[in-house]
């Protein structure tokens, strides 16, 4: 349930800033480059770099850069993957990954790519579906329902992984098609210490000197597949000046929520959220102190979580700034006039603004359960996930719970099935530090804890609940779900028979909050998305949904706590910040940095930035120049744009990529990995 | 006039956080620094380091370095003289400065260097002879007279320049003797580009990468003088975490002004003074860019407004954080109340902060003319000083105007005939803009303008007071001060006859400051000063006045825009920030480096940060180690210190040094100047 923090979405209001915008690709910012750039974007250049682009269920982007299905994305989307298939004796973090030749290429295990082939707007049809219902609840199960169908009708026509999004705050729904590829392999990885150089502090901050990148391939049928819409390696790169676009998928964005939902995210939910997410660092810390293999089995949790704490800090603190409260106030003031002042669009949308504000004031009385209510567990989560699962595919899929409808399950089975390892030393750490933060929020007799604990200590039943179980292992998994509601039921596996037994607690929280705040939150937002097209028509960007989007911007240095940042970095000044801090942790070079300085060209173009509107979600997004090809790879945003969710400042906001010939450079002299460059620049045929 | 805002003396209020505090020698931070550091300061180690420590009257502090008068400093503290030894054909700045042989040490035209050989508590003297006194105005001439009269005494027992030096606000008096020097020889400067690359953008900013060093050599009788007490050169210079301690003359600072002298420069001052400086920059941009020649005379003043604007933007960013202002008032409110509660101190004492306020206020009236009554012309201000010289030289001593009293002739002359050279096209640029800013701000019938203008634009007002005066000869300057009263009254020179015309207007104005408000602030500042004493005794430190301080502090990097700045940068830094820039203006490298990088040890520390609490004038001392060794040579604060003339915070406020490494390594292999550090290290006899 975190994701309601970020998963609302609402509509823009006031004027948008050059270089601001997420586009979707069937509304792109044309008059706005070509005022500005002039440069003419053409459908063959939009559809080219869309089919290039693609989507990972990693919670990153990427982009084909070969014929031959090569897919670049950053290290830091590639982490878990990496992570899944290290092991005591081969740590693919700490050393990289290179396959020289195509039999040594590596599966990812539970690794899924999408491509967006076809888009199309439904709103009609959901609206139709919609009429002669009354209530928020009627409404929401009445959306469901229609966005399940259509879906399904899709999946089943086109054998395509069908998705409704909504977009405007539901003032739009489109159906997006995409390809889904789910066998891909891991070809290149740099050592941690070269991709994440700086570690946890330099995290969001520029200048930087990271090569965070990483390239799988692509296979169907065991082979790599024929990717014809592949963005060409320019190992040129952009140059300061240039006008760059950005094609990736942002994760969320509240641009225009309203001022009651920034509120209740300010003063509800992220202080609440915050102190938990640190506690579960402090937790996997704890444990990864105590050996080398512990802290190899948390290092991507722990990667995951300071980051997370990173980015909510950064959006506490912008909506801790009294300006962005004041600005936030000012738009929907002027929107909300704009709207009581005409007497239809008052009838129709006049209340959405405060049905909001008491929705979001209704959750706060509940906000402790979905919080706490958590075992901040992998076998817990699959268990939850298994009794769930074979209850909700007998209901017809318009009434099942969210992540279940019939066409997710293919996306759901890849999660529930996949071999990755679960490391039990770690389950019992993490379910002990829960229990006893949940103890502290709730006290003992909250029912989830009375289930959950029965008069054991923490450690006790963190404990059993680990070793009583089996679900690490994915045949285990498999057959429950293949057994149905019997095996489920019938199971006394102690992960699975507990699951059981918090089942209904669950359910009736997911239930009350639809019926209270999300359906709300729903019907509010599409008459506000509906009062804006009635007053300012499509003149701009839905907020970010996890969908693929279009920015443009330019490779350009900022002003900087006092000084200017320079628009790009060098490898001198990786040598510098590493031995400024006399190459000690994060700062440490890597061995073959160390030795192999000598072979490279220090000049060489490390990250740049550009003015590029970039959220999560847009790592490992390609960043293209005018003729669509690569000159780099977007890894990160500076610590200006942290405030990204809320606004978007040409000023100081930037987003941080990783100069492609600063990864020429790497692969060639630092990697032995010539056959690669070969692939990506097209000289000769490449690897396969 | 200016001065005004940065002047004022004022007592520390609250605790004093580790680290905080510039210290005078009397009463060095023993205990503090035993506490934390658990090393003792010995009198030997204070005597020593106090006669080894120099300051330069071109506004910064120095070291003696060598048993031969070789004295180190920074290149911006040198930029001055520099600039008046070079010529069309030479440029020193530009293209650096080595003399290789003894004969080829260049004079410096009008630097003066003192060194403190003595101190003495004077306070009785000065509270005794203002027995008796009633009015502040009267007290302001009793105590005028009385300083007057010891500095001469002293100087003529001694021989010695003598300073009484106002601490504490006035709680304390004291007599400081100075060994003074006038005749120091250029040794050694970088290339400007080398010395401060990065250029007014990375001024007052970290991580830096300057060379900001140069050595000068003091002379007497012609002959380097014997200098027993100096400082060893450790090469290795200082580490992380090393204990060091700064040397120095802090300028000024307001710690503990109060609010309504804080309020009055942060509402009335600097937003008048601000505009100026800013204005000032632009007209010799304009006359800059007009030829070669006048970008290079123009240069060092360009350098020295630049500063100071940055230095004012901070001080007026420092004043509207209403965190400080919020702090500063609960101080004042705590001090307040404590000297309200005891009968005997509100009697003494109580009316200070209103009296001050009132003055503050009575201020404002006149702060137009302050500030506007200005011609910003080298040739105008000599003018001004002859014309009163002649004039006041004649007086008792206790009665004339500040800066004529007989201890400070010497310095005075060593100005008013000083054989630098001034720009005639410079000056009619220059007085030009400071006459159309007057009149914009003024009016065309302000006396001032009405005297200096006589109906003439500004333009031909500047030529022809320009072309009117051979005041740029400093033979003409000595011949008028030798011929007095009389010569000075005759003179046509155009200059002369414009600065009589406008001396009654600006001794009215002295005078009306004088009586109205400085008097106020010093008698008030006096009671504040010694109830304070009378709390909390004698456990602080006063605030800066130009006159040598211990801080002591710890080698150490600081969090710094979303991540952590190291505690020391290196060569690599500079090649990579300027290949970041692409080489360009302000950060391109000079021609020696971008041939001799090969020569150079990349990894060698270039710069560094410490906690040391240092301000403008601190500029060129010392970093030393418990060996009162020079391991540094501190050059800036970063832009988090800016606030550091109201405040001290040790978690981001940073000195900046040039590391010992780094000026031996440079000098060493970039400029082939190893008897320089032969004669640094001891190694030899040295150079002369």
């Amino acid at each position: 349930m975190l994701q309601r923090i970020i998963l609302i979405v609402v509509l823009l209001a006031g004027t948008i800033s050059a270089e601001e915008g997420m586009w979707t690709f069937d509304n792109p910012p044309t008059q706005l480059i070509q005022q500005k750039y002039h440069f003419v974007l053409t459908k063959e250049w939009l559809d080219h770099v869309r089919l290039s682009s693609v989507r990972l269920n990693d919670g990153g982007s990427g982009s084909f850069v070969s014929p031959h299905g090569l897919v670049l994305t950053n290290h830091h989307v590639a982490r878990g993957q990496l992570q899944k298939n290290s092991t005591a004796q081969h740590d693919y973090i700490k050393n990289g990954f290179y396959a020289s030749t195509p039999e040594q290429e590596m599966k990812a295990q539970d690794l899924e790519a999408n491509v967006l082939v076809s888009t199309e707007d439904v709103t009609g049809r959901i609206q139709a579906a919609l009429k002669g219902t009354e209530s928020p609840e009627q409404q929401f199960r009445a959306r469901e329902s229609i966005i399940a169908e259509i879906e399904r009708e899709s999946t089943q026509k086109t054998g395509l992984r069908s998705d409704v999004v909504t977009l405007y705050q539901g003032g739009e729904y489109w159906l997006y098609r995409y390809k889904k590829y789910t066998d891909l392999r891991i070809v290149f990885a740099p050592e941690e210490q070269a991709a994440f150089f700086g570690g946890d502090p330099d995290n969001f901050t520029y200048p930087r000197y990271d090569l965070d990148m990483a390239l799988f391939r692509v296979y169907e049928n065991g082979k790599p597949i024929d990717s014809p819409n592949y963005l060409k390696w320019n190992p040129k790169g952009a140059d300061e000046g240039d006008l760059v676009f950005v094609s990736g998928h942002p994760g969320s964005t509240q641009r225009l929520d309203t001022l009651a939902q920034l509120l209740f995210e300010r003063d509800s939910a992220l202080p609440i959220a915050l102190p938990i997410y640190r506690d579960r660092i402090t937790v996997l810390q704890r444990f990864s102190a105590s050996s080398a293999e512990h802290e190899r089995e948390a290092g991507s949790t722990i990667f995951f979580l300071q980051n997370t704490v990173k980015v909510l800090t950064g959006e506490l603190q912008g909506l801790e700034n009294p300006r962005i409260i004041a600005n936030k106030k000012a738009d929907e003031e002027k929107f909300r006039a704009a709207v009581t002042s005409n007497p239809e669009l008052k009838e129709k949308y006049g209340t959405a603004w405060d049905d909001i504000a008491a929705a979001e004031q209704k959750m706060t009385s509940r906000l402790k359960e979905t919080y706490f209510h958590s075992m901040d567990s992998q076998l817990n989560s699959l268990a939850v996930d298994i009794v769930e699962y074979v209850t909700e595919i007998k209901k017809p899929d318009g009434e099942r719970l969210p992540g279940f409808h019939e066409s997710q399950l293919e996306s759901l089975r890849l999660r529930l099935f996949s071999p990755a390892p679960i490391y039990p030393d770690m389950e019992i750490a993490r379910i002990t530090g829960a229990l006893h933060r949940d103890l502290n929020a709730l006290g003992p007799d909250d029912p989830f804890l009375k289930i959950v604990l029965r008069g054991r200590t923490p450690e006790q039943a963190a404990a059993e609940l680990v070793n009583g179980s089996k679900l690490q292992d994915p045949q285990v998994r498999k057959a429950l779900v293949e057994g149905g509601q019997q095996a489920v039921g019938a199971s006394t596996d102690s992960m699975i028979v507990l699951a059981r037994k918090l089942d209904p607690i669950h359910r009736e929280l997911i239930k009350w909050t639809q019926d209270n705040v999300e359906s709300v939150e729903q019907r509010s937002g599409e008459q506000l998305g509906r009062a804006r097209f009635a007053l300012y028509g499509k003149s701009t960007y839905p907020d970010a949904t996890v969908t693929l989007r279009l920015s443009y911007g330019q490779m350009k240095g900022y002003p900087m706590n006092g000084t200017v940042a320079p628009a790009k970095t060098t490898y001198y000044g990786l040598y510098d910040r590493a031995f400024s801090f006399n190459d000690q942790p994060p700062f440490n070079l890597p061995q073959r940095y160390r030795d192999g300085m000598k072979n490279l060209d220090l000049t060489t173009p490390l990250d740049f930035v550009s003015t590029n509107d970039v959220v999560g979600g847009n790592s490992g997004s390609p960043v293209l120049n005018k003729d669509a090809e690569v000159v780099g790879l977007i890894f990160d945003g500076n610590i200006e744009s942290r405030l990204g969710d809320y606004v978007y400042d040409i000023e100081s906001n930037r987003s941080i990529a990783v100069h492609t010939a600063a990864m020429t450079e790497a692969l060639r002299k630092m990697y032995g990995a010539g056959k690669l460059v070969q692939e990506l620049t097209g000289g000769a045929a490449g690897q396969p």
